[in-house]
This record gives C-alpha cells, structure tokens and sequence, in this order.
C-alpha cells in the first residue's frame, strides 16, 4: 500500500500554488504559476530519481529505468492545470497518485522489466486555450502542433507564445514515444461513486461529446413599444432550443446527457429586446452514433425553431472528440486490483473528457475514479478525502505493477 | 413654424457626444459623457437666455421667464441619456425640439404668460441604474431620493455616488416645483406610426409596467459527469420561465406585451451547468388589472416550473408604473394643432415608459410622437426624418403656445 499522508501532503503543497479566491486553485496553463507547479514536480521527481523528457508541446515525461532495455515504458498520466476557479484535485491526484506509486517502488525497492513513465500533459483543461486536452490532442495526432501553437487566450495570446515565455518548450517531436500501456487517475467530478458509497470507480469508456455554439440574430428593439408580431425574437428561440436539448437528451436515455453552459444576451438591457444571443450546448454519450444523431437532431431542430420566429440561426461545431472504450484487459485488471485490496468498486463511464482519451487513440489505455464530494469539480469546493485518495493510488499501484511486471 | 434645419442640426451635434459603436450613442447616465452632453446643453441654454435649476436628482431645468409673476411654468421635458447602444433620437429629439420651440420664440419676439421650463431628466433610460425614469419618479413622489442615490450598477458603483462625481447635485429639493401643464415630445420606439404613414402620434395613454427581476439558483456541476436525473438545472428553469411569459402575453393579446431582455449565466462556462441565472421579465399594458394578473400569473408558474426543477427561485419586483390617461383637454389642444398644421396624425398608445407618465401624477400632462424608421429603437440604427422631426416640434410650440397664453 501507498504512503496516504505522504501523498496528501504532495496534493496540500501543490494547492499552495497558483491560490484560487476560495480555497481552491487557478492555476491556468503556462502561466507563471504552472511554472512554478512544474518546477516542485520536477524537484519531486529527481528526488525519486526519474529523468526527465519534455516535448514540444511542454508535456513532462519523468521515467523510472525498468530492467529490460527492450520493454516499452507504461506510462501513468493526467494533469497539474487547473479551471480558473479550480478544485485542488482536479488532474493533480492523478500525477502526485502516480508520483507516489513510484516513490513507493522506492521504498519497497520494486523493480519491473517495462520501465514507468509519469507524464504531465500540457493544458487539459482547455479554459484558458480551447480545446480541452490540448498536448495529448497533438501526441495522437488529432492535432497538429501549428493548430495548437496558434491557440489564443482571451487576451490574444498564443499557446505557443506563452509556452516559450515560461520555458517549456521541449525537444521531443510530440508524439514520438510509443507505450505500452497507459493508466490515468482521475477525481469522478460527478455524483456516482459518493451517491452508492463506492471508493473505486474501474473505468469502462469515456463518453464522447459534441459541443455546438450557436449564434442566434435576432432584432434589437424596445420591448415596450415593439408589438408581439412583430418582433424577431432571439431569446424566445434561445429558450425553445434549451427545452429542446433537454428533450432530445431525455429521449436518448439512458447514458446520454446534455447541457449549456454559457448563455450570452446582446445588448442584454432590460428593455431591449436582444439582437444576438450567443450559447453553447454539450452533449455526451458512449456511443458515436447516437451521440451524432443527438447532435444532427439538435442542429435540424434548432434551424426550425429559428426559421419559425424568422431569427437567424448559425451553428459551429466547436468541440469533439469520439467516445472511447478502454482496453477491456486493463479495465479488468483495475477491477481485479480494487477487488484484490478490498475496496468498494463499481464499473463507470466517464462523463468528463481525459488526456486518456486521447492516449487510448495510440495505447492500450485505462482510468481508475477517485469519487468526489457532492460531485462538485470546476468549482473551488471540489473537494475529496484522504482515503479515497489513498484508495484510488494503491489500485493504481497495482494495476501498474502487473502491467510493468515485476 | 419653427426651424428645422436648426433643430436637425443640434441633434446632430449632440449626436457627437459619447458616440456608439455602429452610427448610434452611448451616453448613459452619469457617466462622463452625459455630463459632456448636459455641459452642451446648458451651453445652447444660456445662449438662448435661459436661467438653470437643478435639482438634487441632477435634473436641469431651463427657464425662460413669463409675463405674469404669479403664473405656474408651462414644462417641456424629455431625456439626454441614451442606452448603451442607443439611437440618437430617443429623448433627445423631446429635450432639443423643446430647445427649438424656445429659439423659435425668441427669434420672434413671442412673450407668454406662463414662463417655460425646459426639462432634461436624469437617467430616463434606467440601464445603468435600474429602474427606469429614476429622477422624474422622485419628482412625482414615488421613489424617494435615499432609494435612488442607493441604486446600484452592474460594478457596484451607486447613483448617488456617480451624481456626484461628474458635478450634478444640485441644491434645488427634488419635486418642489409645480407644474402649470407638463409636455414631452418623443419618436415612437415602435412601427405604428410609420406603417399607417401618419406624421404626428397624439398620445392618450401609456401602458403600465411591471419589471420582474428572476434570480434562479441551480448547482454549478460538470456538463459531461453530471447524470440528467442528478441536475438542479437553472438554465432550463430560465428557458421554460421565458416560453411561459411568451404565453402569458399572447393569452392577454391585444395590446399586452411580454419579453426578456436580460439573461446572465454564472459562471458562464462551456462545461458547467449555472450556478445561478439571473434574468428580467418586462411586461406592459394600458389597462391595470390585467397588468397585475400577468405579473400574478408569471410568478405563479415561474415557481411551479422551479419547484418542478428542485431551482431556488427569488423573484423581486425591480420596476412598476401604472398605466396612465393622458389629460384629456391637453390631448385634444395637440390634436387641434397638428390639424390646423395639416399633419397626419392618428391617437396612440405609448408602448414604452417616459417621464410624463411621472409627470400625469403631479401635473397635466400630455406627449407627442415622432414616427421611427422600421419601429427600431433602444438600437444604434433608430432613425427618423427631419420632416418628421420638424413636424411635431410644430406641433409641441403650438400646443405649448396655447397652454402658456401668448
Ligand atoms: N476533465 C475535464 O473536466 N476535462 C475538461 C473537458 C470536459 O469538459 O470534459
Ligand atoms: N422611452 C423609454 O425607452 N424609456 C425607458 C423605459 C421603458 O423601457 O419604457
């Protein structure tokens, strides 16, 4: 088993940079405080010995030798970036899990034939530079690295600006490294594994997602003085569509959800009606053709309901990435793991979009869950217990243990 | 008659200041803008012999003396602020067409009995500070002067402080003065005018209104990992509140209307459901009862459709007036001049709130109104003729002529 104290005094030091305005962190993407996250994780890692390799997109692969020279590394991953009002645990559990996981090989003095790498991905969050998981989007080849270099920040600066400006622009051809296989440790950041009191979530797929942004044109005007018929109303249309979403996800049950997020009036006076309304809508399901279908529905429904109030309708498909089925001998190897230690475990799709998800594109790939309280995450109360903490990693552990062979 | 090129051109030189984005003005009240356009305003004022009050609300009143001592002033007011993308016309056209029946006066030598006040009134429009009218209803005794110094705008700055700032408050007691008869010259906002090719609008009545602020609380959670069955969704608690206003206002058809003009989302973020939705429901017709039964109707459902929804749901009432009748005698004085000019002219119903609908609690009161292009206004595109324009100040300095007794 895991050091437990060990491991919440990493995740405790860690949240002491890049401090939240709640008690949780901001500590964005190649600002100076992930800099700062990296330069500890580093001093943590040469403490345990590992060697350090960045690519060009300042993902940070820290490798523990394994004994066969020939032998492929299995490689544990997530990230140390954070939402701009961030919990403490989000990604982070899954670097310091994997951090501890080696410092216990340490300990115990474990030495496996595949050698073990610990990867930091660069910018999973996405909040800061959409898309979400942006340096694991470039290492499977969904991206190209001059896709993810021209990102801009609100302020209009480049992700590959700014990654230079804290220097962690790497030498590594983004993608080059092959794996043997790949585990992620990851906060649930919903409900579930809380709700039924299980302290395992074994990961069976991640759900793919569409994200759609539409920018409704309506006609500003007084909402005084502007008589019903003639009005060209795009909040109406905006609210018609909400329902919509909301009944072409309930009709897609079970395993499908579907939301907005962001809802933008223009000019948003109390006595204007708007002329623009800007929103974004998100929808997940595990299985690609039902998740096109909502999406495809959404998009010929929306049109409708536009073409009815005479309101323009545009519609950009902003985000994607397809749903991912882990590698079933991975996925059983978790179970058996949680199982093996005697922690609660039940089988769960991931809601949420993973740097694993990506990985699973070029690897052999699975994630463990650690549940989280309330199901609270990008919020600064997100918040979870040592134990389970300690729970997910010695799954963790194990589960690389077998796959690196001792 | 009075001059029309004149007039056109000082509207256009107002029009300068606090310039819009897309040809129209943002000169919201108390702002540095509005103090530049005031500064103008009193420029023209002292040039045309006028003597200034001003009251603690910041309104400006322009005084051109009478023959008779004893006798009441006769008031003709409107507004100088704008919206945030406003048009150039709105209250602007009522406080310099005034300006034009005074220099049309003095150019003719015109003595009245009654002297003449010019009324610029602070913050009519009501976007920064809700509500709307804010110092012509301290005048009317229906807010008092703490409430109004107190309001607040969206960067927690008040009306009282800002005030004071650009260097409005002035010493006169708000609402001392008395009113002889009180008349205001506004373009339409809506499409009736035009559309029925008639150049003077003889206003009878203004349609009451109540301003419903919603404020819904949801749970800020994962778009992705946030099962449907375990969302407080506030979104589509907004989204079926504004459908159900929609139907409310055409169950209350004709001459009711109902619309939303402000939705904000917090945090307003792609991947996480609303915390908190925060939106207003503008409502509006001639007649009281049905006005209140809208206003019942809505708050009723609205908690239905929360509580349905598991949504807080806090509704406060942040603005009202009641539906006002015009004074009859002066109604008929603006009729019989725009007959007598030979402009076409029809009776109407004022769809938006003005400060006269203060001004009929405290004194006789009447408007005229100036057709608008396509109906468009509280937009940077509102747009009216100079014939129109020149029209109804004809008609404002006959009908002030009559009232004031040459
Ligand atoms: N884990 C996570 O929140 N990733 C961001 C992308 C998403 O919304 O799923
Ligand atoms: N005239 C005008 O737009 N006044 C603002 C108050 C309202 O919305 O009616």
């Amino acid at each position: 088993r895991i050091d437990s104290a060990r491991l919440w005094d990493s995740l405790m030091q860690m949240a002491q940079i890049g401090p939240g305005i709640a008690g949780g962190n901001n500590r964005q993407t190649v600002t100076d405080a992930d800099a700062e996250g990296r330069a500890l994780f580093k001093r943590w890692c040469d403490a345990a010995g590992l060697s350090m390799g960045v690519d060009k997109m300042g993902t940070m692969f820290m490798r523990r030798e394994g004994t066969d020279p020939e032998a492929l590394p299995v490689y544990i991953g997530s990230h140390l970036d954070t939402q701009p009002t961030g919990g403490k645990y989000d990604g982070v559990l899954g670097v310091l899990g994997g951090l501890e996981v080696i410092r216990t090989m340490n300990d115990l003095g474990i030495k496996t034939r595949h050698p073990i790498v610990l990867t930091n991905w660069t910018n999973e969050e996405g909040a800061r530079f959409a898309p979400a998981m942006l340096a694991s989007g470039v290492f499977a080849g969904v991206h190209t690295l001059d896709y993810a270099y021209g990102r801009k920040d609100l302020e209009g600066k480049t992700f590959g600006e700014e990654l230079a400006r804290i220097g962690w622009v790497g030498d590594e051809e983004v993608g080059a490294r092959k794996m043997h296989a790949y585990f992620e440790y990851h906060i649930e950041q919903g409900p579930i594994l809380e709700a039924e009191e299980k302290t395992i979530g074994v990961v069976t797929h991640c759900q793919g997602l569409w994200w759609l942004e539409f920018t409704l044109t309506g006609k500003e005007a007084h909402t005084g003085s502007t008589p019903m018929a003639m009005r060209v109303n795009a909040g109406l249309a905006m609210s018609r569509i909400l329902e919509m979403v909301q009944e072409v996800t309930m009709a897609a049950q079970p395993d499908a959800v579907g939301g907005v997020g962001q809802v933008t009036f223009a000019p948003n006076s109390r006595n204007v009606l708007p002329g623009k309304v800007v929103f974004t809508v998100d929808i997940r399901t595990v299985d690609q053709q039902k998740l096109d279908g909502m999406r495809d529905t959404i998009e010929a429904r929306a049109a409708d309901i536009c073409a009815e109030l005479g309101v323009g309708c545009a519609v950009e498909r902003v985000g994607h990435f397809a749903p991912v089925t882990f590698t079933p001998e991975l996925v059983s190897r978790v179970r058996a793991a949680a199982e093996k230690l005697g922690y609660t475990h039940r089988d769960i799709v991931s809601g949420a979009g993973h740097d694993a998800c990506w990985a699973a594109k070029v690897a052999p790939t699975t994630m463990i869950m650690c549940p989280c309280v309330d199901g609270l995450s990008h919020n600064e109360a997100e918040d979870i217990s040592p134990e389970w903490a300690a729970a997910g990693t010695d799954v963790l552990l194990h589960a690389v243990l077998e796959t690196a062979e001792v």
